[in-house]
């Protein structure tokens, strides 16, 4: 089965009709829109950001009803492969983002995707470790749902290791289940910290089963080896008893250091940021001060 | 320069004497103790953790006058090798760690630490990823101030890339900088979830010099290729408007799943999650929910 990316929504809501019915362990073959849904093109300037109309950001193809899923049960989708477009855009938009107060302009990079990299900056590639942005079922509760954060029922993860490979069990919470995804990045930090990933439309193939029972709390995913990073890394710290205010603290380092380090605007160095470099949380337990550090490869550096 | 581990102290304060004076660039070897300070041993029980005197705990051997470093400098500190004890001690403590109000029993394992692992539980090795737990300088702040919480200073950072092959650049606060160490561990995962890693003395060669202004605002790591994790791993998610909360939640859900998947008691399964599993922040843009994360090895579930 593939599915064009013309048939979206950008609101979560279990009346929406699906627009096919999969059996449990069928394979299908998503296209996915970017995430401006189509407002954005390799040629947009800073100008497109300010004017995007968030009331059609973030599209996911769908919904799937998988026959026989009912709530409690647990979905089981396997990532069997992606293809990304031949380019992404990466912006840091006005009042989204988690140095939105620091970054008050729109700024915008294109990025051409080929050969396994993707040039955020001239000059500088990061690489391809596409993922799925997007990825839920439909929640219980009635009525229309915000696309923009993720719920228990999965949805806006930006878990950059859903990516070839890997496993995700999400919760079933209606009957049939209701899958969407969309939002696809061609690379992604851990954290997203401007907001946005290096966005592009792609093509995904998946295996969908149904577990009987068993559904998750929350989503867990199986890993691929190949969502992880390797290599000596540059990682700045953000020391203190608010894990928000940390994270914001060790951004603010990297991008300080970074565009020092690189030569590259402050602004450039918070996009590098959110597609390559990730927060992690050190230690929360040195009461009453916990640390968080965010990690660029220094291959990005020299 | 040799330093044994009998030269500690266990509180910062500016007025503690220096136990050696070193020049910029000059190599030394420390000893440091483990962080009960010598009140467990190979042979303790659950007994001796809930009897544990906080007074005595996380000596750091120091501190080490480095000539010439003034405040604003920047103390560069190169950690050239490691090697740990032949046992390290792995505790939940009552009242003290993420799920202290899940776990408010004392436990404790013993791990024997050779060939390049440490046996956690029977047939249940991690990889030795040797690390300091502690390292740091004197705040110019007068009197004082506990060992527990980090600070810009650095001191218990619990930094899992801070080992060998990993440099560490530190502000310097007051004249001649005034350097301690301590608290190394044979393993510990991003977050030390349960408050402890592998905790083991250590005999540690460093470099330490001094660059010239350029204090950093919070410490600053350059990573070792070493002290990365590789391969694929069992992912479990916390979702919501509050990093702890989802800090918390990720590490319940990780604790629930591998103590099903590998068959152990929930309490080991938060032990192995602080010192082998990765607490990561996934998203902290998509209002107003946020997703930690946090990774196992699939390698320890098999």
């Amino acid at each position: 089965m593939h599915i064009r990316r013309t048939s979206v929504h950008n609101t979560w809501d279990n009346a929406i009709p699906p627009i096919a019915t999969i059996a449990p362990g069928d394979e299908l073959t998503v296209e996915t829109a970017d995430a401006s849904g189509g407002q954005l093109g390799p040629d947009s300037d800073t100008a497109a950001v300010a004017a995007l109309d968030f009331g059609r950001v973030n599209p996911v193809t769908g919904p799937f009803r998988v026959d026989g899923a009912e709530p409690g049960d647990a979905l089981v989708i396997d990532v069997l492969g992606m293809e990304t477009g031949e380019w992404g855009w990466t912006a840091s938009i006005p009042g989204f983002g988690l140095l939105a107060e620091d970054f008050p302009d729109p700024h915008l990079r294109i990025s051409k995707i080929s050969g396994g990299t993707a040039e955020l900056l001239p000059g500088l590639a990061v690489p391809v470790l596409p993922m799925i942005g997007t990825i839920g079922v439909a929640p219980p509760e009635p009525g229309g749902h915000s696309i923009v954060p993720p719920r228990r029922w999965g949805g806006n993860m930006d878990v950059r290791h859903i990516g070839p490979g890997a496993r995700l069990i999400l919760p079933v919470g209606v009957e049939g289940a209701l899958l969407s995804l969309g939002d696809a990045h061609a690379a992604m930090g851990d954290g997203e910290v401007c907001g946005t990933g290096i966005e592009t439309e792609a093509t995904v193939r998946l295996r969908v089963d149904v577990r009987r029972g068993g559904a998750p709390v929350t989503p867990i995913i199986e890993t691929a080896p190949a969502a992880q990073r390797t290599g000596a890394a540059l990682a700045t710290t953000g020391i203190g008893p608010d894990l928000m205010e940390a994270a914001k603290d060790a951004t603010r380092a990297l991008v300080t250091e970074v565009a020092v380090r690189a030569g590259i605007a402050p602004a450039d160095a918070y996009l590098l940021a959110s597609v390559a470099a990730d927060l992690k949380i050190s230690e929360v337990v040195d009461v009453p001060n916990w640390i968080v550090s965010a990690h660029l490869s220094l291959d990005h550096l020299s």
